[in-house]
């Protein structure tokens, strides 16, 4: 019975209603970010083009932040992307896993508004709670992969064991830079510059695996 | 001219049509959550780590409220995704049944918020309306089930009366824990440890199923 | 070309984005209209529960309005599933036209949020101003309906001439009930008891199609 | 191994991912346009409708740019639409490249706030914004069609050339009028009738293209 069209059918229409409640969920979360940073208010009644730029140029730290945010959430799914290619189904084990990997990304708008109320100030604490967001993201996501590329698990096609390293390599890219960040903090001012470098990183991993491993990354890459 | 492939093609769609807007609803409603949450703001201009981590400690009770409802809404999509895999086909029937479905899971930021608002004070009534609205949302779902589960309204595959008992079963504990959380509130301190309970009881009532009805279950479970 | 299995799929496609994105913002609008609800605040710090109550009574206007509004909403979102039921294509036309459509949906937490504030004052302004978003909904659902049975526009498989009428007579039956309720506000204060009359009317409709054109109503009921 | 029924399957079902993710950003954009339109508040008992509809007519300038942002954000979904129907399967720059595109959409919402809450005083600089959003959306709208409609990019079926020049040209028409409108705003007072000519130049273009290359632009129009 399990192997006739209808249930193939119903097993595969189960399967993409997970990935669109979950790409739902990420949807509105990236679009969430902006309804934190609010217009200016003018309570005078003639203002200069001059005193406007001055008032938007307080919104800055929001900015950055949103733009940090929109990337990080844009990685996670670019993530989940990547992980989902290779599930065929799913079950209670894999469906509660994907439901506690969207919990930090719902709660991104809010750590991004914290830190970006505090951005230019020496406080440590919206930093801490922004990257302790960003790890939880990463422990779940790693988790995730774990359950997706278990054999034992049934939910996915047999994976090349190059792709299962490598995607736990990039689950945990993301977080170890961000505690990185958080430590560089203490010691100096220019923390600021690494989280930039994650592209560079997960470019320097992708090159070095492709390299090392051409057939099965390019499959990875190639079939997606 | 039902059976031909165009319109079996139609049949499917219209079914897919009902469950994504069904599951856009739930993301939605989950991940506004959040927004209720709103980062502590300072008018003083020079704060210190601990007084910053002071404020933040008010908001416990907000998250500890989106937890909960997190878990809530995330075990009722579970639930949706469980009595959906049976739907063949909609009907007029089925379709006010789901929108009715979707009216206290909406409702559930209002209620979320107003429950986290009186969180550590002693008034019954925040806890009383989440309660209820817990309880629309079992009573809605219990209705779906019914609807879906009939074969007189021919919506389905005709469904294992073990399944039919167990899902049954299923819509109900939600609701009845709250409803036995709320009562215990009136006599004891210790209510909050309930709602914890939830995934026990599910587990011992997903238990008891497996080990009486292990080809049922099987099935239903492993096809999903 | 045009007939290969490639190009059908990506006709099917084109039509399956369309139908989704519509349905998303369906689910936004109605799951917004539940933000506009705040929980009372207190800035006394010892209140009871019978004061709280009667903070909680003065939001039973807005209540009010979510519940109609989210009635509304979900009568038009059915409409169209009614509607695009027969859609096969889409063409520049009927994407402009379900554009359109969109408009009124997307303003309804707004006008559902100014009938609210205003309820049980004596202003007609506020109503009339919901009810002519109403209206704008049932024009351009209307138009809608009229661009996918014209067979002209080649987006629909043929439709029976009966179902043309019904779904024309359906589009109408909101509007036209909304503009009496508003009309009877000016003459008698129990003008609130028409809305509620909404799902008898669309019954009666339908029983009457039913009696009359059987085999026209079952097919189209049954198929969807 | 590529060839095999299962991987079209996985690869349609990759870009179908892209497409609704893609899709419910618009979606969340376009309906969180009307969350920034605030009923007016009263803190007077007694209020008379016309009283009502002055406080109301202050919203006026809200709802042009809401309208405004509400075609902007369709006119991109449509683009995306139209230029998607094309691609047959998604690779890492496709997916970047789409991930920006969504940047500036989100952004809409605040821009459109922007200018609103300065549309009836004589400053520059929100309209400067609104416009600088524009152009950033139709840049990347842009460099999305390069990607798709190049050949070496692997991820299109082949594109007549006529095609990539339409929409090449189309992409650049929007930020090309708001362009032109920003600077006609040092002018003369009348630049405001600017960008309702976008339906009418794209018409001209688009009859233009038709009158030339009849052949290719019917396929464009009628596979879609």
């Amino acid at each position: 019975m399990k192997n006739n069209k209808y249930h193939q059918h119903q097993e595969k229409f189960q399967l993409e209603r997970v990935v669109f409640f979950n790409d739902a969920v990420f949807a509105i979360a990236i679009t969430l970010l902006i309804i934190d940073i609010k217009v200016p208010e003018f309570h005078e009644l003639e203002i200069s083009d001059k005193q406007l730029l001055y008032k938007l140029s307080s919104l800055i730290p929001k900015f950055i932040g949103f733009i940090i945010s929109f990337f990080v959430i844009g990685l996670y799914w670019l993530a989940h992307h990547r992980m989902f290619k290779y599930v065929t189904s799913v079950n209670q084990k894999l469906l509660w896993a994907n439901l506690l990997f969207l919990l930090p990304i719902i709660i991104m708008p809010f750590s991004t508004s914290f830190l970006s109320e505090f951005y230019f100030s020496n406080l440590k604490l919206p930093f801490a709670v922004y990257t302790i967001n960003i790890c939880l993201s990463g422990v779940f996501s790693f988790r995730l992969w774990k359950i997706i590329s278990d054999p034992k698990n049934k939910v996915s096609e047999p994976i090349d064991k190059v792709i299962i390293k490598y995607n736990t390599t990039r689950a945990l890219t993301i977080p170890i830079i961000f505690l990185l960040t958080f430590l560089f903090s203490f010691i100096t001012f220019y923390y600021f510059i690494i989280p930039p470098l994650i592209p560079l990183t997960t470019k320097l991993i992708t090159r070095h695996y492709f390299k090392k491993y051409p057939i099965e990354m390019n499959k990875h890459y190639n079939e997606s």
